[in-house]
């Protein structure tokens, strides 16, 4: 899906890139130009990657970056079209780059190319309330509805059929048909991500989106968050609740229902049909399998299989944990 | 208490009810008229009501309502008085049955009916913030202030010296006395009730309100959603702290205290002089007795007996649990 | 630090302070002054304080009080330059008199002081969105940012190179330098501390502030109650991601970082370099020593000494927590 929220301000020459990453004695063509920075797997010729676990030995092998990221470790996988850059620290170089190709992805200040919608031409388009916010680019479908106060920002899409509520602020999102966001919800604002340092915390990029797939409900005071690499994705038909927070890069799938105040950490991918109660939370990077169905008030820290029911902290089958705690 | 907020769109023919339903073939009247929907004790002459529990048998014996939603297995407990229409799942049918009498409780479209306060006859009568909106027939008491970019939609009822913060949004809610509302509240909204449907889940109608006694203060960020058929209701005195969720049909009591980040799940009935502590989750469809103290963090799923101190997940008894986890 | 929220109403005499707490029989000189109250270690002469716990025992002989509000059981501690007033409950007293010197500290009613930036000295000074409120006195930095319909009350003080977002609002609060304030938080209302009454609860005043250190960052919908007596501090360099509580008095040392939906109760003190996983809370009037990390979920409810690392509800060591919960 084409991104048309982060501007790459690229090309720039090796010697820019090397540059922000105070690395001088190389064999580097310093005027060749690097176009992008991508994952091993979609970078193509002039992009730059990254490469740091071995967990991605076989893709880098076949990666068609021109320039890799990487340490002495892992330099020899890296097939002969793709120049080694060798840093200390391949995520916190990989920040740089990507900070350098896309600036605006890292802090989330205020649109300030809003205009108040009588002044834009969805004033007879759409139904809205009184002071909002639009940005520029921004596109709407057919009938849908914009509460009072509520902030929609730059090249944001909205499809046909939505209710938006009042005092939302939206960013960096595509929003498909026939879906309802609730009042107080800000979406797509960058997630938790940024190198920690004793002086001043380093801020990584993220330059994913958030996409809201058709029929879903977002409940009140909820909170999603942008991806960094990746998007940040609600299914189908998937309702959420009031006071839920989605962090970067999460994936939930279709007709999945989860209630109030739960929290999602980054990177974890729930599945279909998945039932989540009241308060419930669920690090990140984990996999929830389909028809799960996780007790309120839970807290899973591993991966879950198909048609499990679950429950407690950590979560283990409803059976045993009501079992141990009569 | 009469209820404002959702009109009656009825009575409709016997035949109109029939159509939403796909029922055809039957001995009723179709032109008879139906007046309203309502539940087995409180329906009277020419109204529907809906019966699909055992719980229920005692009740449906004496209803007084025309015509009754229920299963072949029920049917034979309903009076003469009292028709059955014969229906597979009678919730579902229901939830169509109270769409059609109220098709505004579905939805929580923006109130489209708002004025700035400016320009209404609260512009002197009251203390205002900037950007306030108010939308018709709004009530307020004497001595109340109301703060920045808030928002109090139709027909909301306000008593006097209440104080009610800066961005706000108030709907389908009466608020008694001396009642504080703090920043960022969303109260009134519908509750999380739905039927799950792989295409589309299909939201049920609520059409009850929220009541919000004398003295009480509900703290920042707080959501405290409207009932379903019935009110969800926060007794006298009873203080809420912030970013609380308090779900549809909830009943708390007086004198009740709820620290932060605390959810009550839908339908749950909390005593007076109730004390939980932050963080703490309450199953749906319990019952709390009276001077029960709930530990922070803790999760009930049961319910609890006056003056019990309850603690953990699952909660049970302080002393048990804290000798079971030194 | 000077705190420049609360205006000192007094001096008052004695007679005023009696009348309040309904003393009649004393042989104190009625028509002396009053000039503040202060707790035993900074109070001076003519000032009030108040005593009532033996924790205080050796603070107490030294006070420089003139006056204070304490028991039979301590009034012997205190030194000659200090008379003792006797009440029933040294607390409620404490408050009583509290209110009277500063009334504005009870109330968090919205600021009517502020106007639209557009009306104010900053408006060629900083970059701000649409409907920005600001009160009188405040003061900006160098660099500033300010988001939409966002409100900054009275003589709140804001650094350089700060990015505040839209729809929050800032009240009782010194912002130091590069600090990130996200979309939709409430800072420095007063926390959730009152007196439970059968009839209508007392509210006691919060005269403490929310100081946020150089270089952190507040997630969004989060919500930093201030102090009562002292202050709500965030230190420098933490980060804070969404929905995240803190109540007054609370504490946090440096580089900390604290997930989503985290709650911290009244008057804990967090150290430097401290991490907690999301959801996590912890009870009130806790030490957490430096670099302790605290698992996402977790429930503490005791002190934490430094360099532990802590998981589950009571929170213990991770170690012996994932081997009992095999």
């Amino acid at each position: 899906m084409h991104n048309p929220f982060f501007k790459n301000n690229g090309p720039f020459k090796v010697s820019d890139i090397l540059s922000i990453l105070n690395i001088n004695n190389t064999n580097l063509d310093k005027d060749q130009n690097i176009t992008d920075i991508k994952d091993l797997f979609t970078s193509n010729t002039n992009d730059i990657t990254f490469f740091h676990s071995k967990k991605y030995n076989e893709i880098a092998k076949n990666t068609k970056a021109s320039f890799c990221l990487t340490t002495e470790n892992f330099k020899n996988y890296l097939p002969k079209n793709c120049k080694p850059i060798i840093v200390n620290n391949v995520l916190i170089s990989t920040s740089l780059v990507t900070a350098k190709f896309y600036p605006d992805s890292i802090n989330d200040n205020f649109d300030h190319t809003v205009n108040e919608i009588n002044d834009t031409e969805f004033n007879k388009k759409i139904k809205f309330g009184k002071n909002v916010l639009i940005g520029k680019n921004v596109k709407f479908g057919r009938n849908c509805l914009i509460g009072h106060n509520t902030i929609i920002e730059k090249n944001v899409s909205i499809g046909n059929n939505c209710s938006i509520g009042s005092n939302c602020i939206i960013r960096n999102t595509f929003i498909k048909d026939n879906v309802k966001v609730l009042d107080n919800c800000i979406i797509g604002k960058h997630g938790f991500g940024f190198f920690p340092n004793d002086t001043k915390n380093l801020r990584y990029p993220h330059i994913g989106i958030v996409i809201i797939e058709d029929n879903c409900e977002i409940g009140c005071g909820s909170t999603i968050d942008r991806g960094s690499m990746s998007n940040t994705i609600i299914g189908k038909n998937t309702f959420l609740d009031n006071q839920i927070h989605i962090a970067h890069n999460v994936k939930i799938g279709q007709n999945s229902i989860i209630a109030g105040q739960v929290g999602i950490a980054g990177s974890s991918i729930i599945g279909n049909n998945v039932k989540i109660g009241g308060q419930a939370g669920i690090s990140g990077h984990l996999k929830i399998g389909n028809n799960v169905e996780i007790a309120g008030g839970s807290g899973v820290i591993k991966d879950i299989a198909d048609n499990s029911k679950i429950m407690g902290y950590p979560a283990k089958y409803i059976r045993d944990f009501l079992k141990e705690n009569k």
